[in-house]
């Protein structure tokens, strides 16, 4: 039997930078849709995981709720918890929860909330890669000369730019790997930035899969307008 | 007395990836507005140099002259010059324009022809610096995790994001500096990905400037629908 398919999707932090009365994923995006429902329901749409998890704030838990209520699914697809003091706490009661349910080889793929315009493409992309390699990040390389800075303030050297990477999400795992590795730096949740930091810092191999420059993480207000733009036009990341 | 500023609005490549009958110079921005008309009535607009020098492809310059002489401006104020094979031979062919104009302490600020969107902000931080360090990249660091791969396929190891730095234009120079740069490393010109890279190579210290994600380089299609976009809305990049 294939490998069951599990999303987390990140919708932990309040947004502090995002400058407006809620966290950024009750902003609506497409006429009164707001980012939360737009991409909850996108990854329904494709109709590629047997459960899908949500984290919220705790305080929006019910607010959440309301939202995806909308939305027509399944009783028991959508499940709504409530994440962590910071982003890899959040991932990690979405990674508890899923403890009982999902087996060793079966695939979890995590994506932050504020990326609202994933493609099925990238999403894919993802699974295939994580069925050969167990451990995969999205990721793009500059476009631009890229520079590595001791202090920030002048040039320490010119680094190649197609050896840099840039990670996105999603970042998806075998459900046994990406629970161990996060069980075992559990007291250091806090230093890591991303999932796949994690997974390499347990001695894991991650492999690269082919982002796109799009798959913007919303942050100001600025990236809203732009990304609300996008969803407009049919909110399609052109692959070339 | 102050030292002279010159501009060199780097026009020259002809935008193979761009999917359009001419170089993207000429596709309207705002309602019949070209790029290219834009940009150089934006850095007219600035009152900061004395000088700009336009490079356009060699079978451009006609065009480029009839685009241009639609703005009004002094007589002598700005030069169109054929640019080269490569990024770096056509300001190369500013920079050496510029040899009987210049002197050694005088200012020159190159920009990339397909970032409209720079801002006056990020023009007068490369000047002042300028005039403090004598070589000046503006640079942006990642907002995501970075990673280095030797091999492309999967992760090498994480990288300090915020100690990678990713280049854009305007990049600036004292001209005695940019003109004994490129000069030296004339017979190869065309290893380099931008100007800050050949300053560097020859010795001096180059210094950031910082610049904006939103200063996007034009490169598809998809890219000046959104550059279209933001200019509509006023065309600010708005510093946080």
């Amino acid at each position: 039997m294939d490998a069951k398919k599990y999303a987390i999707l990140a919708f932990g932090g309040v947004g502090s930078r995002f400058g407006w009365s809620k966290p950024k994923q009750f902003y609506p995006i497409k006429g009164e849709k707001t980012i939360l429902e737009y991409l909850v329901e996108k990854f329904l749409s494709f109709s590629i995981f047997d459960e899908i998890v949500v984290l919220s704030p705790p305080t929006y838990i019910e607010e959440t709720s309301k939202v995806l209520s909308k939305l027509n699914c399944e009783p028991h697809k959508v499940h709504i918890l409530a994440g962590g003091d910071t982003r890899e706490h959040s991932v990690w009661n979405g990674i508890s929860f899923l403890k009982n349910r999902a087996k060793e080889d079966d695939i979890v793929l995590i994506h932050d909330g504020a990326r609202p315009l994933v493609s099925k493409e990238i999403i894919i992309r993802n699974i295939e890669l994580c069925n050969i390699y167990g451990s995969v990040v999205t990721a793009i390389s500059s476009t631009d000369t890229v520079s590595y800075s001791e202090n920030g303030l002048k040039i320490g050297e010119i680094v190649e730019r197609s050896k840099i990477y840039m990670h996105q999400t999603p970042q998806t795992f075998r459900f046994g790997i990406i629970y161990s590795a996060m069980e075992s730096n559990i007291e250091k949740l806090h230093v890591f930035s991303d999932d796949a930091s994690i997974v390499l810092a347990s001695g894991y191999e991650v492999y690269y899969a082919k982002g796109h420059r799009l798959n913007l993480k919303v942050t100001t207000m600025e990236d809203l307008d732009i990304l609300k733009y996008i969803v407009d036009k049919g909110g399609d990341l052109s692959e070339s």
